[in-house]
């Protein structure tokens, strides 16, 4: 089926910029955009379906580029029990935390994870979003972590949405290896890693490169077996101190570095010669009322790739809409409405390692695009909440997100 | 017709607090609540129509009574140039902020804010809302104060919702009075409260006290003439300095005065004394980057109502979504999330003199409410963006908020 979408202003992002067609005219077939251009350079070709978009504005399909939305449990108790005055140490002393959700992710059944996930990822999809990453870091063992990375391929088979699978086995301490963190991280090298490899459930591997988690060395270790096993490796890094993660990333040619508050110019410098992607994760930042903003003008200066995400996690980021993160990249972060597009379209695309099918509307990628309601792109990141107005296509085909 | 809802658990928000009533029933009957409570105790009474809510939680219809959801265009070119590096200068300089507001909102035709401010009200209502304040305040001339007051009663004819209209003129400077800014008062008290509220089309008067405004010298002329017509007055006060027009608004025994950030202890005991609901409104905050924090713990040691609301508002606050600023009312502000349900509920009722009939689910009291697909009411607070699952019940009946 070929189709022909008219009737639209495209912003295609190719290159990360806007790049608009005025009164522009889609072809898709075979889930493919086949020809894209203004009205008036449409070559005569015949087509089985002629769909009016009535004026809208088409971006492609939005990209969450780094979420933790596989989780048992929620943490909206301790968020209030926090507001009415229960200090961090008296919750983490009942057992409350990121444990209380590994324990909740560990005790809960795979459907009953599937489930609650893709209540989270039809939330995203209704946004506007039709391709996300999901980073498993919740189980911290072997048959818990495989049970999360079994989610994340099982949303992607039965959602219309395309997911991404990261192992984030190096996320946290898991209890029984209290004070081994060494051996836990043996562990993820020498069983975690290479079996769920293995299995074909992952698509890349993360850590968390911090104080309050894991050592660049111990990290390193984990970059090595993922190289060892063919899987390009993002980090956490940066978020609440300077440990040059983001340059340990760089010289594993990581796909991307994110949080980054804290980094330093070399370290955009390292970035940028290893076309690392800067995720930025205004959610977190916002929710932990931190100060520290990540170096934007350096990253900027430097030429890194600044891409946007949600985040989504039941701790610092419960997000659960993608065009609220640019509106807080705009206004905490200063990225223009055209920069936190592009991080949520071509730069998330890069940071996914997708940028050659996904990100931008052109020749040969993918057809998934959204038609806004909306009189200029840069509504996309100027309203606050709500639901605007939109029709979702995915693989060329239009979506009921209802 | 009698309705029967069960099978749901109810955040009754009387007195302020959650007032959680577990496996409850509510009866409604011709609009109103005729009885509410546990299912042991329900009496025997014959209905017409049982409604199982599954298992949700019920929470009053959200109130939303701060808003100036009716405006010509919007802002998002301006957000843009800012983000670009223009500045507030070059802006002012080409016409822009609320003059640019004022200038599309005086050439747009009744039906054309009507229209686009019918698809702002729709998002609100989706998100939960059944009553909303609508505030004039871009006409800043008689015919278009009247022509945006005119919307403001039509939306509350349109949409199942209900709507407070208020008289703002007193909102800037018009061009036409410029350098004359008491002859403009002149005008308001003269000319434009008296037919207006002669036409019926007002419900409270409010003005924007503040250096760049307003004096209070100004402002209490207004309310005079707001008193001898028999109508309550509101203030925004203290925003970006400290004028104590939250005191002079306690004076006048205002329903609201809001904003607040610069306020003192003493204006909070003022208002205390006077019943002044205190209207918090974090997206401005936000979306301003503002630093300094209205004095919580001032207002809640003097026992004054908190309200939180939208300011709706195509400058300082493009919110769509209320329940986006009890995250930020939490979050920003560190209200409690009962605290924060309490302000857009029966303290937002309060702010709308509407504390009789709603904001609280108590025998007699008009039967709007929301069934929250929810494990708790802090989840209103707790998760950032989305399109919470929902079902929304204005006067006793479903509505189709699709
Ligand atoms: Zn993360
Ligand atoms: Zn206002």
């Amino acid at each position: 089926m070929k189709h022909l979408w008219h009737n639209c202003h495209v912003a295609t992002l190719r290159g990360g910029k806007y790049s608009i067609i005025d009164d522009a005219v889609l072809v898709t077939h075979a889930g493919r955009i086949e020809w894209i251009g203004p009205r008036d350079d449409l070559p005569t070709v015949p087509y089985d379906v002629e769909v009016d978009l009535g004026g809208a504005w088409v971006t492609p399909g939005l990209i969450d580029c780094h979420t933790h939305l596989v989780f048992g449990g929620d943490r909206s108790g301790e968020f209030e029990q926090r507001l009415e005055g229960v200090s961090y140490a008296e919750i983490a002393a009942q057992g409350g935390g990121i444990a209380s959700t590994v324990r909740a992710t560990r005790e809960a059944s795979e459907d009953e994870l599937l489930e609650s996930a893709s209540r989270r990822a039809r939330q995203l999809l209704r946004d506007g979003v039709t391709t996300l990453e999901v980073k498993s870091g919740y189980g911290l063992d072997l048959a818990s972590e495989r049970k999360m990375l079994r989610v994340a391929r099982r949303l992607g088979e039965t959602l219309p949405i395309t997911v991404r699978a990261t192992c984030l086995a190096a996320h946290a301490l898991p209890p029984e290896y209290a004070g081994r963190a060494d051996d836990y991280i043996e562990h993820i090298c020498s069983e975690i890693l290479p079996t769920l490899a293995g299995e074909g459930l992952v698509d890349a591997v993360d850590a968390f490169c911090e104080h309050l988690a894991f050592s660049p060395a111990q990290v390193e270790r984990v970059f090595k077996v993922a190289h060892e096993l063919d899987l390009p490796v993002k980090l956490h890094a940066e978020q609440l101190s300077s440990l040059h993660g983001s340059a340990l990333a760089a010289r594993y040619q990581a796909l991307s570095a994110d949080h980054l508050e804290y980094m330093t110019e070399d370290d955009a410098i390292a970035m940028a010669a290893a076309g690392t992607v800067a995720v930025l994760l205004p959610g977190a930042f916002y929710l932990l009322r931190e100060t520290q903003l990540p170096p934007i003008d350096a990253l900027r200066k430097h030429g890194v790739a600044m891409a946007v995400a949600s985040d989504l996690n039941p701790g610092t980021s419960p997000a659960l809409s993608l065009r609220m993160m640019l509106n807080m990249a705009c206004t905490s972060f200063r990225l223009t409405p055209e920069e936190a597009l592009a991080g949520v379209t071509l730069h998330a695309a890069r940071a996914l390692g997708l940028a050659h099918s996904h990100g931008s509307l052109e020749v040969g990628k993918v057809a998934d695009f959204i038609a806004w309601d909306i009189q200029r792109p840069a509504e996309l990141a100027y309203w606050l909440g709500g639901d605007l107005p939109k029709r979702v296509i995915r693989h060329g085909q239009e979506i009921d997100c209802g």
